[in-house]
């Protein structure tokens, strides 16, 4: 193999693949390679295009940490996280629907009880949240796990927050009987994604704003189920209609209402419906 | 914008970059995200893959320092860089092929007289180069410089070794009037690229070997003129049929004559066209 030039390069580079192992790593690379010249082909990139390239990527990674996933940002401000998701998750009647986990989830995160006060004294709206979670044909599923993480006041997550000693505003729960749980918190701000770093560059020499609506991460877990991974969004949050991650689905838009009872507070009400595992094999 | 799936999330993301300024880089972003997007709906990529996907890129970043560009090394086992290559050098009859410019080259190197020795005593069989460099229709080019740098007897450059307090097998040179260079150096073995990160990973699941054919690179400026990035290939070398950045053009392929005088040692000589800035313009 020589002497290639832009119109056989593309094949030497997918006959070099021949060895592959793995069928599915095969399939992958091959259409891999083919888009990835393609795009180089149409726009013609060139050498300081391709070197500007190159170093945004490198300082991409490198500006990943235990508590910054500068990759998954880039896969989320491009649509890329929301199409994987669309892809892999077409939901049947019923099933609550799915959006990008996002760069804040993280393993460690202490078990609650129903009702507790995620907040321990936070500043901001107070909020309850009242939520159930059931089959898609509404039989209620007991001891689900359900993780619930959200911004503060100001629009930051404690993993954003270095002088924090401890978890804030993140909690696993597990849901009772009817299938119920529970928790107090505040409102989630809308904020910023984290834009100190090469996405946020990009997205300014884009035009586009880094912000997302308001919202509260679930992750609800029940054996026999996939794990749904979703959003509540406050309807009345600025950013619904231009996320910076296209993450908003009209049915994962809520109302906060306002507390009858007092002048200050707000409750959040959803029923998640989760996908069986034997639906997805039909 | 709202509720997007997997058609019509593209035009989304697409749609986002409207106020994008640089009419250049909204081009380049249009492409990028509909190829993109294209390669994950082609192949549908599961969660686990793009998980993946998302760690391997971190760690290729985290790869990179001031002596290792992990981005460049796949950017050249995936055919990218000779692709580029080939799109931005649309060489006239006369003037040199071009090839990568590799993850070896550093800013700092020696000056250094015409006929000096860079192997510095390295071990390794003796080689004399002699080169010219004129423009296509073959005007002697003086003044010009020439950048050289290679792999000792056992495939390092000397940026692979940390023990090395200076330059080896690295120089610049500048042409007397009849556009003349020459330095004595040690032959260059072949070699792999550095295969202990995540590229030689890559090239393992895909069954391919990270092996380069022996060369010397040059990089050759000389004002007017398109600077010359090349290799010149050791038409002896094994992997000349298999270059694992398919960087191997057959008119770089030069025979290292044996020396006529004595048993050892070899001789290297070879004409270098430049391509006129002129030429690029018509």
């Amino acid at each position: 193999m020589r002497d290639f030039d832009e119109s056989n390069i593309t094949d030497a580079v997918i006959d070099s693949l021949a060895q592959t192992k793995d069928a599915r790593l095969k399939t992958i690379m091959t259409s891999l390679v083919r888009h990835l010249h393609d795009f180089v082909r149409d726009v013609e990139i060139t050498f300081d295009e391709w070197n500007h390239a190159i170093d945004f990527l490198t300082r991409t990674g490198q500006m990943c940490s235990d508590k910054r996933q500068e990759f998954i940002l880039l896969s989320d401000t491009l649509g890329v996280s929301m199409l994987v998701d669309a892809i892999n998750h077409r939901m049947p009647e019923g099933a609550t629907e799915t959006t990008v986990l996002g760069p804040f989830f993280v393993a460690s995160r202490p078990d609650e009880p129903l009702g507790a006060d995620i907040s321990h004294g936070a500043e901001g709206e107070p909020l309850l949240v009242e939520g159930s979670v059931s089959s898609p044909d509404g039989v209620p599923l007991e001891g689900a796990t359900v993780d619930v993480w959200q911004a503060d006041d100001d629009g930051y997550y404690d993993v954003q927050r270095p002088e924090l000693q401890s978890s804030l505003l993140r909690a696993r729960f597990r849901t009772d009987k009817q299938g119920r749980f529970s928790f107090k918190s505040i409102m989630p701000a809308f904020y910023p994604i984290p834009d100190d770093g090469p996405v946020g560059e990009m997205l300014g020499a884009l035009g586009r704003h880094p912000n997302r609506p308001a919202h509260i991460h679930f992750m609800i877990a029940a054996e026999g189920y996939e794990t749904l991974i979703t959003h509540i969004f406050n309807a009345e949050s600025p950013y619904l209609d231009s996320d910076a991650v296209f993450g908003v689905k009209n049915s994962l838009i809520a109302t906060f209402a306002k507390n009858a009872g007092n002048g200050s507070g707000r409750v959040l009400k959803y029923r998640f419906g989760l996908k069986s595992l034997s639906q997805e094999r039909q």
